[in-house]
């Protein structure tokens, strides 16, 4: 085939676009079979739902009933798993009975990806700002910049907590440099999560809702809920949003999904949105990109979930996450990274563990630690490109997702035998 | 739940986001239930591959290798499966072997509707225009005005061709009225195309790229070819425009899918794009709003072809249509609608009739025409809406794709009753 070398001149949007850093890290992995990669947030091979989703299919299959299962489905998604999604909600740790999710409010999206990126197109322009924690979702970051929105920290503790104390002095400057009508929506990454596996408590986040309220900041609220299946001894027990009454007035969207917890090869992730114009503006946006997710995907996992059949994997799934979880805390005790100045916390759920490298370390990519690390044979993601100002550089994450029991082991081993070599630049 | 009434303001594409037509037209459906569609673009259930997935899910169930298939896939697509669509489409009759699409060039979208909307995402901005025939795919005109773009007729001759005759004027207005350096793409339905089932013969697609040369409008070309594989007795011997010297120079993304020919529920299209900096800019985008089309349906999918079962699929469903679209033909040439001037042509391929009404009818959504129809049980997609200019008004487009057979000869029947009770304005 001919390649064409036609200078063409793209949109801003196609102009702003850049390398996804995962690619990249991607790339890394790619070049050398004997790397070990705690980089990807990749589920763990041995928890797939092999036999649960061959049991659906041949279920369908054999039913006497049209195999609609196959066919077109609607825009915002099967009428029966918007009901089952609603209902696992509800029955959610935390959640209020009176302020119930439903099913109205449910849209089924390419995980949760899509219904982040649905919800940043409706709400935001170029140059608008969207309120983040640090450290977040670094995916969520690059998808942010790709449509020209300026991603922007809240104040943090060292611990990850909010610094409420530094808030009224955050706003203002904010408001000062771009103006208060480009603050466009706050994103909350609240249960185990990505990248440091912390859960926000809920004084917390009553607080955070209270604060946007006292400082005029009615935004509309995105909680990303992508881990709070995977805990590992207890669900947590702070409520979402929807059922706490200091986000009654705001927008708001909560994100859900099956992909971490169930099969990251289906891609459906779900939203449910409290304000029915942002939900319309969504769907419309989604018409025009896809018209629907996958309705195969969705009977499967329509049809797991009627048949009782989830809480028995997401079992199994927990046992797994726990038992990795736990090793790779072994794994990291018995170094002498804590002597050495370095700190994390034991995650309780998620897929990650977030170490803090000694204050002036620099872990970001192609740094001398980074180097040396690939050279070792692990690969990590540098915390830096969690946080929206870059920096600190001095953090980690490693994922106990995807590696089996002994290679995580190994890997972990990489990763504090260049930490304990001193490794500076 | 409580609902937010918080007034909330939207983007600049969050605000110019519509409702889809085809979303009202389905909800006029759901609203009777005796309605008979022959609106929706739906395949017949009868040709959904039910046995064929099911195998598939079995088989890569019993493998002893590791369930990659339910694991996160890469952003551009599973490898095996670009391998087989490249195969497929080098295979495709009229395809040039020293022009040979290769793998590396080959990307798997969500449908070719999410490709679609990549690739105008990528090279317009809000304002640009794109050309497109006429009249053309409905869904891609609302897509492009969803992003604030405008679609352009190309000026058309009455059995739909193109009219080149008026090209230099048409090209001479469309610059001086919006600037040459506006116009950004070339949209071109070309097999059996959706809704007027036409292919577009290779001297009309040569002489549609010289003249795109000729005129200096040197834009990408995108070809749809969703329908290709759904010819009746043959397929359609025109070449894509991946081995036509005359689009050498051009970029060019050729869109295909395995919705149509396969499962519009698995979702899963494929584009091949001869520029690798557009690709790659695209791919970007993609990585922001899935990172990767479910890698599930692209293993069944990669499976089946693998296994040989793909051909005698299509086979099946080939013979389908046609019988499909005999019996529509019959009940179309049984009534006295060409004695009172309606006149189309019989299709060689595709889901669709493209009916012409005598000049001066309205048959346009909310027309009398249309709302005789409804109140009479059928319902069609009015012809204005396919149309960039959105007339003229006096076409219908019929789709015997999703109804069973005896249903599709009493709606035909319901529809053609409509038009001889002479239902006017």
């Amino acid at each position: 085939m001919k390649e064409c070398s036609h200078s063409l001149s793209f949109s801003q949007l196609g102009r702003r676009a850049t390398e996804p850093v995962i690619t990249d890290l991607m790339h890394r992995a790619l070049d050398n079979a004997e790397l070990l990669s705690l980089a990807a947030g990749f589920t763990d091979n041995i928890t797939l739902p092999v036999e649960l989703v061959q049991c659906a299919v041949n279920r369908m299959g054999s039913e006497l009933r049209e195999p609609d299962y196959l066919q077109y489905g609607t825009n915002r998604g099967r009428a029966g798993l918007l009901i089952e999604v609603a209902n696992w909600l509800n029955a959610s740790r935390g959640e209020v009975a009176s302020e119930r999710f439903s099913p109205e409010s449910v849209f089924i999206s390419n995980g949760s990806q899509q219904a982040l990126y649905l919800a940043m197109q409706s709400l935001c322009d170029a140059g608008d700002i969207v309120l983040v924690q640090q450290p977040t979702y670094f995916v969520f970051l690059e998808l942010c910049r790709g449509l020209g929105i300026r991603p922007v920290s809240l104040p943090a503790l060292p611990d990850g907590g909010t610094d409420f104390s530094r808030l009224p002095d955050f706003f203002l400057k904010l408001k000062r440099e771009y103006g208060a009508e480009r603050i466009k929506a706050f994103y909350l990454n609240s249960y185990f999560g990505n990248p440091s596996s912390r859960s926000v408590p809920v004084e917390e986040k009553r607080a955070l809702g209270r604060a946007l309220i006292d400082h005029a900041v009615s935004v509309p609220v995105i909680e990303d809920a992508a881990y709070r299946e995977l805990w590992f001894s207890q669900p947590y027990p702070a409520p979402s949003i929807f059922s706490l009454p200091e986000f009654e007035h705001l927008p708001r969207l909560y994100l859900g999904t099956f992909t971490k917890p169930f099969a990251t090869g289906l891609k459906v992730g779900y939203g449910v949105c409290s304000h029915p114009q942002w939900l319309e503006r969504m769907l419309w946006l989604k018409g025009h990109q896809d018209f629907g997710t996958s309705n195969f995907n969705q009977a499967i996992i329509e049809d797991v979930m009627a048949a009782g059949e989830y809480p028995g994997h997401l079992e199994r799934v927990r046992a797994n996450y726990r038992e990795k979880a736990r090793l790779m805390g072994e794994a990291l005790e018995g170094s002498t990274l804590r002597e050495r100045g370095w700190s994390w916390q034991q995650p309780e759920g998620g897929l990650y563990y977030w170490l803090r490298a000694p204050e002036g370390m620099d872990l970001s990519m192609g740094s001398a630690f980074c180097e040396a690390c690939l050279a070792n044979g692990v690969l990590y993601v540098p915390g830096d490109l969690c946080v929206a100002e870059g920096e600190p550089k001095n953090f980690a994450r490693l994922s106990f997702g995807a590696l089996a029991r002994e290679k995580l082991t190994e890997a972990t081993g990489r990763f504090t035998a260049v930490a304990e070599s001193g490794c500076r630049e």
